[in-house]
């Protein structure tokens, strides 16, 4: 019989080409390749696996969510540990369940988190130099607080949208967005109903300029309010960004 | 005009086969052999450096403490940040001072800090999975830091050390041993004034059979008492362990 299986990720992205499959990479190379080869090797079967969502190069996940349809009669609950067996070490299922045919898990999100972490130690800190974007210069992070406040609500986010995006519709929904101070780390944590392609990181890149004084908190009114990707900061890079959540 | 530098480094261990320059490995498989490597590309002189010790192949450091002497006129205060740009990502200067020619980063120690880190998740923490040592099973955490206490004091220490060491005193004092847990990670930080080989990590794995229960709290003495290595439990793995800090 056919089951559809719900499975709960987390990987450390620094050694991959990014989630999806990509013709000009070897399969191997990117956490989808991986990902479906291991669990077809589990099942027998040819299998594809659908995401919550892509993630970049370098991005990684503490709570991403895939399907994948299977005949095979391994027990749901044997997944997690089956899996934990065969996937290399920076690749590491949490959790498995069984669900229902209309389970999507890229059309059923309802909701995503992510998680931009910082390191402003003088140095960078040598355990978290492949999740934290090393920055040692001073910052009003006040003013970061404040700015990151004014991104919740619906918005027109086509400033914070990478140009050559294809999408039609820029409007998301930002149900929180907070800069949080952790000793020497600080985080963007920000949960919404979308995020357009690059929007986290330019985000971040933003508050960045808010932090370093070169934008005003009230900047980001405006920056939201042009619908211009040359308004806004630029892309902070990729190894500080991780999915930590998919709420269906 | 000779200076004798001291620089302390943190160093992820997991890519070096511990930090001694060992003639059955290639120089640059060895923290200390990047670091003479890297400080001579800088000072333009053939240098070898001295730690405060050796750390085995996959610890780590945050606060290693090495000297040498060099003849360059490079400012003191210029060589973290000149090192940051030659060393490789896994291996961060932290400080640098110039001391006088009495002090020895081996011989001058007074104390040391040593950090065994563990995973208590059901999973491995993908972030975690180069520092801490996974173990998901249950664990008595009261009895274990009753344990710790025990350890305390000046003692013969012979059961805590590997066999085939060519030490002939096996007496050490330690200053403080706990177990402080911290979420899904537990972490043993133990001080004292020396350790013998594979110490830490044998304390670690006699404090595991405890928290089993394995072994009874009151075990820890008669074990201390047998000066036979045969009497602790296993050596934990190296990746759990990390020096913290020297104390000259």
């Amino acid at each position: 019989m056919k089951r559809r299986i719900k499975i709960t990720l987390a990987y450390d992205g620094t050694g991959y080409s990014g989630w999806q499959v990509q013709s000009n990479h070897p399969h191997i190379s990117t956490i989808q390749g991986v990902v479906e080869q291991k669990i077809s090797l589990l099942t027998k079967e040819s299998i594809k696996v659908v995401a919550s969502g892509r993630t970049d190069a370098g991005v990684h996940a503490l709570g991403q969510v895939i399907h994948f349809d299977t005949f095979s009669s391994i027990p749901v609950e044997k997944f997690p540990a089956a899996l934990l067996s065969v996937f290399p070490q920076d690749i590491v299922p949490l959790a498995a369940e069984e669900v229902n045919q209309y389970f999507h898990a890229r059309y059923s999100v309802k909701e995503k988190t992510y998680r931009y972490s910082m390191d402003l130690g003088t140095m960078p800190h040598v355990f978290w130099r492949r999740f934290a974007y090393h920055y040692p210069y001073p910052l009003n992070i006040v003013a970061m607080q404040e700015a990151a406040k004014l991104l919740i609500g619906q918005h027109d986010f086509k400033s914070f949208c990478a140009s050559g995006s294809s999408v039609q519709n820029y409007v998301r929904r930002i149900k929180s967005c907070r800069i949080r101070q952790d000793g020497t780390q600080l985080h963007l944590e920000i949960t919404g109903d979308g995020f357009l392609y690059n929007m986290v990181r330019i985000i971040m890149g933003t508050l960045l300029e808010v932090g370093r004084g070169k934008l005003g908190i009230d900047d980001l009114t405006e920056i939201i309010a042009a619908q211009d990707r040359t308004k806004a900061g630029p892309t902070a890079p990729a190894h500080g960004l991780c999915l930590l959540h998919v709420q269906y």
